[in-house]
């Protein structure tokens, strides 16, 4: 009796330990034998090393081929790993630019997470391997031991979409503490994506947590909402009532502007009653990613004088007459309208490979037609959420100034 | 371009519509030939079949072996998958029963999750595929068409651990708009575990929810603490500073009663602060299963007349000696001091292939001894959340009366 429990409560301290070996950048170097202790997924993978290369293991006696496809490789790209005598594969990757990585491995030809890595993310319905490689460029998303915002996830009624809605709030660090209101960030997320995205992927609460530690944001609320008229809340929390979620309803619903309606009339007077934010326009920021880029749009373009802080990430102009999305015909007089009503910043960013660069180049055009105010951020890389952890840096400092 | 767009928003909700088919118990049924939709991930699996079969299917064209272990199974018990023509290796299994299951494949090897779905739980450092079997029996902890509380993530500052720590705090539905004040229930993980758990693996949000819905439990606010004294949050989300906890570090912290100081010193207090709380040990209750099971009898024993609800899952009187862990010499004295201080209820609660079912006996044994007052209720199975989860929709109900 006594020996099972201390093989539980040895396997769950191990488990712990495995953990921070992996993780730390300070994880010892790992012995080049199999090692006593390596139990049943307790293989160290991924390993850190001092100088940034990493090393991937998976124990698959059995297997012909194991190679591994990481988001700092190309898309189908694949890297071998090598097989030991004892069925242990391995490869020594990198040395790796600092970043919030996903990566699989491919066994045999099924693609599949590290099973010695605890931490993964999801997009959508994939799902990858987190590596976080530390440095200068991921400290703005690292979790740091800084005063840390609250995270919580409300359900909200929604007339307008006919459902019970799951969204996430942030409230900065000191909410709880004080009588203070607080400005609003609203922060969409892309095509199939969900509530979870912009924590999960977006990091948004750390990179919010640390800009405003080093008092480089103001301290604000950020509510990230699903976007997906069709689907009340992330899969697995999403009620059991079965969504009629169709390919073509949901292209359909997303260009119903129902979203849009419902953070309107829904989601902002949800948040007013329920946090003590500031009221009014100079208090009130909407910005989005992809499909929550062309929301913003939308909503901002409708709703003129509502929101003096607007960012539109990865999104421009896109012709999507073949899904059923038609083109706005009054969007010349929307943007004279958006433009009269004067707003503090228009923030238009977009990646250089992005797919949406020609949309967002004609979006450009079309402002400056119209001799619209805005400014343009052109980053390298493509419709990356390596990109949009950035733009959301680079945009939080400039609101609610 | 277009083309481009249209093909990532068509994958985007592809996968949402795979997501959907997947988890859904209205999936239809899926073709016997590998449809033209199926490109990358999409293979549908699991498939729930109306009669609570369920079809697993994973594309690994080059393996040799592949796998199926579910936590329906015995330990180490394995289904094989059969290959098909084109590289689909599949099995129906079942029926099950209504259970929230993890399950993993094994390929030529190598254990990994199902790449086809989406859903994951994370158990320390070990994660499973989730398979939701509906039914009666699951409902109970199903997210389901009613009134959900808010579940936040709250940082907060334990001098006593020397660390700012992340603790998940769920308030009930109507809780934001009302002024009214609550009950607390201090709900404590076991080893290996983080203050993920009880959500995670627990579903204990679900369980409140519909509990409270249905008039079974009343209101509460359910505080789930991270119950490691070495470890500030879950593993992703530790502050960098790397935490120095080898297995021995580890062993001792768990028995050196700091984590049951802070709970009474930081986390207690905190929640006073920050939360409309009922004050007084009448609306004060502390459960815990396994290690959080001896942390619940640690602290009650320390402070009598401080929780008039006490709940001791899956953990008893153990030999942790090996462990450095020494019994404490005036358990009787404390037992003595408890039974005089009063208290409403004391809920012990194992399963009888536990292994700390010994443990539990001798502890029974030892109240006994004492004419101390208690509830005993004992199940099948063992030590397992499919119990925690019936424990503590069974406990829920008998607190705040």
């Amino acid at each position: 009796m006594k020996n099972y429990f201390k093989t539980v409560i040895f396997i769950a301290f191990l488990s712990l330990a495995t953990q921070t070996f992996a993780q730390e950048q300070q994880a010892p170097p790992a012995p080049a034998a199999r090692p006593a202790f390596q139990m049943g997924n307790a293989v160290v993978s991924p390993e850190i090393l001092p100088d940034n290369k990493v090393i991937f293991r998976l124990d698959a006696k059995n297997a012909s081929e194991v190679t591994i496809n990481g988001e700092w490789m190309s898309m189908g790209a694949a890297e071998k790993l090598i097989r030991d005598d004892t069925g242990l594969w391995s490869a020594t990757l990198g040395p790796l630019a600092p970043e919030f990585y996903g990566y699989t491995f491919n066994v045999d030809g099924a693609t599949v997470l590290d099973p010695s890595n605890a931490q993964i993310k999801r997009d959508g319905s994939r799902n990858a391997s987190i590596l976080l490689v530390p440095g200068k460029e991921s400290e703005l998303y690292t979790a740091d031991n800084v005063p840390h915002g609250t995270l919580s996830r409300v359900w909200y009624d929604s007339p307008t979409l006919g459902s019970t809605r799951r969204m996430y709030v942030y409230t900065p660090p000191g909410y709880e503490n004080s009588r203070k209101r607080y400005p609003v960030l609203y922060l969409l997320h892309g095509g199939g994506g969900d509530e979870d995205a912009w924590t999960t992927l977006g990091r948004a609460h750390y990179i919010l947590d640390n800009l405003i530690a080093q008092g480089k944001a103001k301290p604000m609320i950020v509510v990230m909402t699903n976007g997906n008229p069709v689907q009340a809340a992330a899969p697995g929390d999403n009620p059991v009532e079965p969504v009629q979620a169709s390919f073509m309803a949901s292209a359909g619903a997303m260009g119903s502007g129902k979203f849009e309606e419902s953070l309107i009339k829904d989601v902002i007077p949800y948040i007013k009653r329920h946090y003590r934010v500031l009221a009014g326009r100079k208090s009130r920021a909407l910005a989005g990613l992809s499909m929550g880029g062309m929301q913003t749009m939308n909503t901002t373009q409708n709703h003129p004088g509502m929101f003096d802080y607007i960012g539109v990430m990865s999104m421009g102009l896109m012709d999507m007459t073949d899904m059923g999305v038609q083109a706005d015909q009054d969007l010349d007089a929307k943007i004279e309208a958006l433009k009269k009503s004067g707003y503090e910043l228009y923030w238009i960013a977009c990646g250089k490979d992005d797919f949406t660069y020609e949309g967002v180049t004609k979006l450009r055009k079309k402002l400056d037609e119209h001799n619209f105010r805005y400014i343009y951020r052109e980053s390298t890389g493509g419709h990356t959420w390596a990109n949009w952890r950035i733009y959301l840096s680079e945009l939080a400092p400039q609101l609610f100034r």
